[in-house]
């Protein structure tokens, strides 16, 4: 047998490093509400899996702590210096590395522009940690694979926190208790992931669909599946998929519908699922309900959770898929060719 | 000869329409600043083609007029029903026939929670238009052909508008001006339409991008060549496209890159260019200036206007190449299989 990857391992650290984050966030919390208490708007400024973590908190913040929250273009930053009064905004940058240039600037950008700012970052001791008024470590300790496992996961914890500290009421401390059992349970069953794995190998044209809060992890799966299996993956939300490209889906694409356990989009999704399948494509559900399954061709399960923290399990069982299936088609999961660990969007400024 | 398309013959009105629009929406300018004096926010609400428009239409708010400005998730109102408080946001619903279900109960929610609503529509008689406090008409007249053209431009002109409402001072409004002359230069000319037309006939898989003003016509010319001549396309933001998918950019992949013709975005975008033909991408240059031109395989020219405004030329000529397209492929450009002139996001609510 040989060693597990890096990839693998560090997936299944994933329950601990959500308990610590969630543990560590929590108790910040005074102070994340003291910090946004004057403002009334929240701004993400991320890229890549950090950006898909802030999809989720932008969805959170709205729909369950009555946040107006937005994802920042940064070029308005970084190539137009916008002149925008940013005083009754915090911006919320997050980054692993915390060294990603293009968000380092962005968020001095904010700050000059009176925005609040709170780094959510892997690096401690990064400019973007530094540079900030109050900082959610994700204590997810190094990360040696290139693809972000639980870094992502933790940044997803760091978001329930922020969420937890800005709505009034709610169960989401709670809800966030249970992850950690429900992410190890997932991995110890690793149900329908080699039948997921034998499904995508052979697909010849991907597709992966979601809606409102798992929408982010839906494009979480299209990129970890594009960056380290090396397959051109499209992440389409819901909406977009119908407004166009759904007119195209046919026996040549598989489709991956990440789904919520329950909520009100659950219902949308499955029906799109019977929709995408009597388009003769073959369907992958990952997450939803019973007849969610029935709608699907195949599944791979996801957590028994509340639709606010569902995103925090469902990535789970994918980035297993993931890992095994760069395995299977001869590639290094650690290493995926032509990435790094901090991206540089604009190398030459 | 053959009777042109509705297509064809939408898009040659395009230079009396966005005329029209212009002149239209400049006469509402002091009820715009009016209504929009006591707020600090916008927030586009928009699907599809519109949808693109709101991308236009958020940078230029952000880079040229200083306000911060947002995509609305419209699940967040439709099925989250979320309690936000809008008392500080405009809200700029944006339809071309103003009766998107989806889109009107967006609006109706935004109202409801505090928001002082504008209405981008072609429709002056429908549900969007009757229940916003203000309605920035698209004078495109009727629109046949179901890809979107001549109310797609009237759409951004309607945000040239808004923006040139909301910023203090700038050139905009003469800026505006420079467009429809543009429009008929490009659509006599047609420089590069036909050898564009062989390029993408010929094309494997194809990636379209773009970043900061011109971004939004990436994401519709990448629609409007799935949309109607049903091919796969994808419209990646310059970010996303280097955050991942850029490690599967090979000889297969034909790189439409979408410029501005001047402005901060044109050396990366030049770079980029580069960077896609270095990995054996077939590029093809949509805009730009002459290093530009050099850096790609195929040039399709864009318009002599400001960054500011130059989204309204800039998707001329690619309309020409898709609709053109759409008849070499054997297909139908004025009936595209499986869409109609209204989507429903969620047919069954």
């Amino acid at each position: 047998v040989s060693e597990p990857t890096w990839m693998r391992r560090e997936i299944t650290e994933q329950a601990a490093t959500v308990a610590a984050t969630v543990a560590h966030g929590l108790g910040q919390r005074d102070d994340l509400r003291a910090l946004c208490r004057s403002r009334r708007h929240v701004l993400f400024v991320a890229r890549g899996s950090s950006d898909n973590a802030a999809v989720y908190g932008r969805y959170l913040l709205e729909a369950y702590a009555g946040w107006q929250a937005a994802l920042a273009a940064p070029s308005v930053a970084t190539h137009y210096h916008a002149e925008i009064d940013l005083s009754d905004t915090v911006v919320v940058s997050v980054s692993q590395s915390g060294e990603t240039e293009e968000i380092v600037a962005t968020q001095a950008w904010a700050r000059a522009h009176g925005a609040a700012i709170i780094a959510v970052t892997n690096g401690a001791t990064s400019p973007l940690a530094i540079q900030a008024d109050l900082v959610l470590l994700t204590l997810a300790g190094r990360e040696h694979a290139v693809p972000a496992t639980k870094t992502y996961t933790a940044q997803l914890a760091a978001m329930g926190v922020l969420a937890s500290a800005l709505a009034s009421g709610g169960s989401l401390e709670a809800d966030l208790g249970r992850v950690p059992d429900e992410i190890d349970r997932l991995i110890a069953a690793s149900a329908g992931v080699e039948e997921a794995v034998d499904v995508l190998a052979a697909a010849a044209e991907i597709v992966v669909t979601g809606r409102g809060l798992v929408y982010g992890t839906a494009l979480e799966v299209a990129l970890k599946l594009e960056e380290t299996c090396l397959r051109p993956v499209r992440g389409l939300s819901y909406a977009d998929l119908r407004h166009g490209p759904i007119a195209i889906i046919d026996a040549d694409v598989t489709a991956v519908l990440v789904c919520p356990p329950s909520g009100p989009l659950l219902a949308p999704m499955t029906e799109l699922a019977a929709d995408l399948r009597g388009r003769g494509a073959t369907t992958l559900a990952v997450g939803g309900d019973a007849d969610m399954a029935a709608a699907c061709d195949y599944l791979l399960p996801g957590p028994d959770l509340p639709e606010s923290v569902a995103p925090l399990g469902l990535i789970v069982p994918a980035q297993l898929v993931v890992e095994s299936l760069a395995r299977r088609l001869g590639l290094d999961p650690d290493a995926p060719r032509g990435l790094s660990k901090v991206t540089a969007t604009d190398p030459e400024g």
